[in-house]
């Protein structure tokens, strides 16, 4: 807690962000030092509830802030909830008028989020089953689960120390590019969250410099892999990522995505060859670890190039990281689902388990993803159809779901990376922050608090 | 065969047409006369490859006539493929420059189809195991099964006669009408194959008649529910269709649906409250059924209208009848499907079986529709990206997948229901007639050809 009130003293900011600081804190700890016993329905219901009412809490104080700063209150809880669940989609229209310790709050809330969501994913999410436990490498059975200290206080520290080492790096990398230390830390604060806030309209752009661009690609990448396999890949074994399927998968579908986007822009835009290939690397890695990042405004790029952003929108990064969206593990677990089906439409009474890193998945954990699928598929349908009632273009609300619920941030049309979700009307903009709140929960988590069985006694 | 014949010869057409469809009818007959011995694997794959390319060589075969009347040979075969699988997408640049007789034999390669996919569905498609039997309800278990004859011969013949009595139904209907004796057999062929092929580039607008579109709306609905029920309703127990899940699930979406995109076009388009409701009753029974008759051309309405009926394209109809899409009853478990998920994620060891028309649906029979649903979507993306890259803009691609892969017809933009699917193309036109292929035959029939699996001894 000492770097960022110290900060906070040097721009004489006021004190009310640590309050959250400490509230958030406060609850991992409550929620760390909870022993839930598998099945007790009672414990997993409070779980579900600490965690999604704890988020909602953290981005209500975190909006104190900015409120105080003159932004009306739907527009200060939509920009504290784009922060604490790393979306960073934005309602500030004139981001440079603002001041530097509100925009170093605004980054820092990213930042907090990001290892919230880590804590959440590896340690806590497991134990209220969310979406499969196979997900989650530190919970794997067989030989792996000694690698991980396996006690949950252990792990949160590890975790930290892992984030926090990976954050030190990027922002000496990024002072040896000569950035400014304010600018070092802020854009580390949003990177390694998979968040995307800028202090500056133009995102990345601002700097123009491909160094800064090639060092924030990498570090975007590394967040949107899991956490626990940097823990490993640092500590016990060099090849971790790369024995890793989820990892294998992730580096292809952003190699594949970055040739293609290259090539559709130099063929569609007239680009030389390399400026194509300068702007498809940032953009798919930035929109594929959903963190939002723009080194150019893609929304004014021809519907043969934005496709290819699109259809990474749909995917996201790795189980375990800071990254939203379905995750890779999903898509690649869906994709073997497909394939067994149609292997037995022929073998009818053939028995072909699913592998994931030479294991079998277990049939109640393809169930979760495969609901997580068509849950996460229906709120976005959902999302999409009720802002085009409120009279939005269907790209605009298409795209502005799909960044909110995947915790991406900007879309297409009106929500492009260098325009704003302030023109979204005031009703959708609740929808929206439901969306981030819901996405990055991990769907379950918040929507288990919708049906009448979480409340029956 | 004897009234096609004689319209024919009443016509000077050429006798290629019926070489075709004595080539459909042996081959449902060779298909028909088959005892496939469940779980027997070789018998399978003869089925699947024998329904694939049977389809594929009526359209082939179907095509000759167009190209004969001048029509380059991928645009023959396009147009070909949309009327055996029913799906009302043209490429015609000039359909009334067309002679008779040729638009005569578009309408009834749709209705020749239409038959062809209620047999597929009811009859054959649940020997083959495609899908999950319980979708069929001529093969459930349990106290109905006797209701519908149980040899697939029989089946057929029934069949047929629904058909063709609801058929003569609509032709009468629209007799009175006033319509020509032309119009009325080709308006009953494309609305009881749920096809959408109209002799006229206005569709039902040229008629601009509240009662024919009356008329039609009834019959596009009842041809959009399961064949099987009516045959029930007609013959067994007048409440058969009341009593089903999916007919009522069904009801509610197209009711649903007309009552938002009602307020939609009187609230945004200033249209009056008649007659926002008279185009939106027809366009989203026309939609939903996935017949693709238009009335108006709904490409000029905003988003927020549009919007209703991209969300009922990825409905469909009801299993067992001409209409295409994923259907509703797929639909309707999918959200059984999800809720019991949330259940579960509540009370993890609790069992809680999925019921349809109160009967258990089995667990290979969820993870069979699940997973066509999954086929079906990813099928739907991949179109939509290559489509794009090919430099459709993405609304274009979107709604042409989807309009091709669920036999509807019509999108918007570049291929809204007054529009021509001719400004697709070349290889985007090769990819669509896949795509109507692929969805007209429930996806696995045509997959499972893709698999090295089918091929190997
Ligand atoms: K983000
Ligand atoms: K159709």
């Amino acid at each position: 807690m000492m770097v960022p009130l110290l900060v906070a003293f040097y721009y004489g900011d006021p004190l009310y962000p640590f309050l959250v600081a400490v509230v958030v804190t406060g609850l991992t700890g409550i929620l760390l030092s909870y022993r839930y016993k598998e099945a007790d329905e009672w414990k997993i219901r409070e779980g579900f509830a600490i965690v999604a009412f704890g988020w909602l809490a953290a981005a209500a104080f975190g909006s104190i802030p900015y409120m105080l700063d003159g932004i009306s209150p739907v527009n200060a809880l939509f920009e504290s909830m784009s922060g604490f669940t790393t979306t960073g989609a934005t309602v500030l229209l004139d981001i440079e008028a603002h001041s530097k310790s509100i925009l170093f709050w605004r980054g820092m809330t990213q930042w907090i989020g990001g290892m919230g969501i880590i804590m959440l994913f590896i340690a806590i999410l497991p134990k209220l089953g969310v979406a499969g436990r196979q997900l989650f490498r530190a919970e794997a059975p067989g030989p792996t689960e000694d690698k991980l200290k396996p006690r949950i206080r252990e792990t949160a520290k590890i975790l930290w120390l892992v984030y926090l080492s990976i954050s030190l790096a990027e922002v000496a990398a990024l002072l040896l590019a000569k950035l400014s230390l304010y600018d070092a830390i802020n854009h580390t604060f949003t990177t390694m969250a998979c968040g995307g806030f800028s202090p500056y309209a133009d995102s990345i752009a601002a700097f123009n410099s491909p160094l800064v661009e090639g060092i924030i690609t990498v570090f975007m990448f590394i967040s949107g892999a899991n956490f626990a396999l940097h823990y490993r890949t640092l500590y016990t074994d060099r090849n971790s990522l790369l024995k890793d399927d989820e990892f294998k998968f992730y580096s292809f579908i952003v190699i594949a995505a970055t040739v293609i986007l290259t090539f559709s822009l130099w063929n569609s835009m007239g680009e030389t060859i390399f400026n194509s290939f300068r702007y498809a690397a940032f953009q798919v890695v930035s929109i594929t670890t959903t963190t939002g990042f723009a080194t150019v405004d893609f929304n004014l790029w021809t519907d043969s190039a934005k496709i290819v952003l699109l259809a990474v929108m749909f995917v996201g990064g790795c189980a375990g990281s800071t990254s939203g969206g379905i995750k890779v593990v999903r898509i690649f677990l869906l994709i073997k689902y497909a394939q067994r089906a149609l292997f037995k439409s022929i073998h009818p009474k053939a028995v072909k388990p699913i592998k994931f890193n030479n294991k079998t998945v277990p049939d109640d954990v393809m169930q979760a993803i495969v609901s997580f699928v068509v849950i996460y598929l229906m709120i976005f349908g959902i999302s999409t159809g009720l802002l085009s009632l409120m009279g939005m273009d269907i790209m605009s609300s298409l795209t502005s779901s799909i960044a909110t619920l995947g915790n991406i941030g900007p879309g297409f049309n009106l929500v492009g990376p260098m325009a704003n979700f302030d023109v979204v009307p005031f009703v959708g903009k609740l929808l929206l922050i439901a969306n981030m709140w819901i996405g990055r929960l991990e769907v379950f988590t918040v929507i288990v608090l919708l049906t009448p069985e979480f409340w029956r006694r």
